[in-house]
């Protein structure tokens, strides 16, 4: 059997997308399909609970197809911690290119960031732990999240430097931000009471104005 | 074999309690040892990587000593997670037996939240995500964060009320200050950078000032 075309046909079968010859960009949207439906079923019953025939099953696809695409399950949640961090990175670049003040810049990461979190792989980034990813994957994670983290800070020192934000610690404040903000990633239900853009707005504010009354 | 002899017998010999005769009050208390060093394995290496003999191991016994304080691995968790919970339901209504002002109450149930998230206990409560817990026992522990929830929105709502707080949405505001504190207990080191009081003190103050300059 050539497990090549085996794959193609059976990824066909599933309606997911038109049979059409091979291409490696092709192939690079069906293993985004796979991504996508591995992320929303580790969110919905956790990475341990999910197993590759669920994740098929979603699909509609055969459990020997995903290989085609995927080597295991592991490499799976890699591929979504990887996208949850790259939609991230992304956004924070947007945000440096539109430019403005560092209160402009860090209000639009903290947008970025909220809305991500309630998007299925940056939820996966935030509800799958660290430590179901071997470590050198584990040590590469570490360094996007830390590049995020001192995006954050420098933005917040700046802030302060600029006077539009209160004298901190830079390290600690970026550190509440993010942490509350992540916080979304683990609580929020999809068509639940509030939307995205709602929970963003009543976090940002609440993290930039405080609690106590002025 | 007496399982019950045995077990005593084997946990006797990890020196960890003194040879003596049994009682139900020693029985809890080598109960409470077991759930202290899983819950530390579980905070180091994760729930699924951590096995009932690296418990054991830890404290120096045999595996089937262990089975005879606890029946598996999902219930060991949950005693933990469930201390964890009680931790932070002593301390609220301690704080509540304290008085004060709306605001004073509030700013104590942070100062304990923050601090049980970074013990043992709370840790394990923040780090183990609730989907390896089967349903019934999941309904009982959503039932208790529920309640500790409702305590810090109440305390919001009643500083709004008594002018300490700025108006706001206390749903949405407990939700940030549960979720930055509860963000402490995915990420705190024991034995780094800054101590847990130092944690706490910027947690609190990020959180109840803000960020931007008054």
């Amino acid at each position: 059997m050539n497990p090549s075309l085996h794959s193609e046909d059976a990824i066909d079968e599933g309606l997911l997308w038109p049979a059409t010859q091979h291409s490696a960009q092709q192939r690079e949207a069906k293993r985004q399909a796979v991504l996508s439906a591995a992320a929303q079923l580790f969110n919905e019953r956790g990475f341990h609970a999910t197993s590759l025939d669920d994740i098929a099953a979603r699909l509609g696809v055969s459990k020997p197809t995903l290989y085609y695409y995927v080597k295991n399950k592991e490499e799976i949640l890699l591929g979504c911690v990887r996208q949850g961090l790259q939609l991230m990175l992304d956004g924070i670049e947007a945000s440096r290119r539109d430019g403005g003040t560092a209160l402009d810049q860090l209000t639009a990461c903290m947008q970025v960031y909220a809305r991500i979190v309630t998007q299925d792989f940056g939820m996966c980034l935030i509800r799958v732990g660290e430590e179901q990813i071997s470590a050198p994957n584990r040590a590469e994670l570490r360094r996007i999240k830390a590049e995020i983290d001192h995006e954050f800070r420098r933005l917040v020192a700046q802030g302060v430097e600029e006077g539009s934000l209160a004298p901190c610690d830079p390290k600690m404040t970026a550190f509440v931000i993010g942490g509350a903000l992540s916080w979304i990633g683990r609580w929020y239900q999809p068509g639940g009471e509030y939307s995205p853009q709602e929970v963003a707005g009543h976090c940002l504010k609440t993290l930039l104005a405080g609690v106590l009354r002025r």
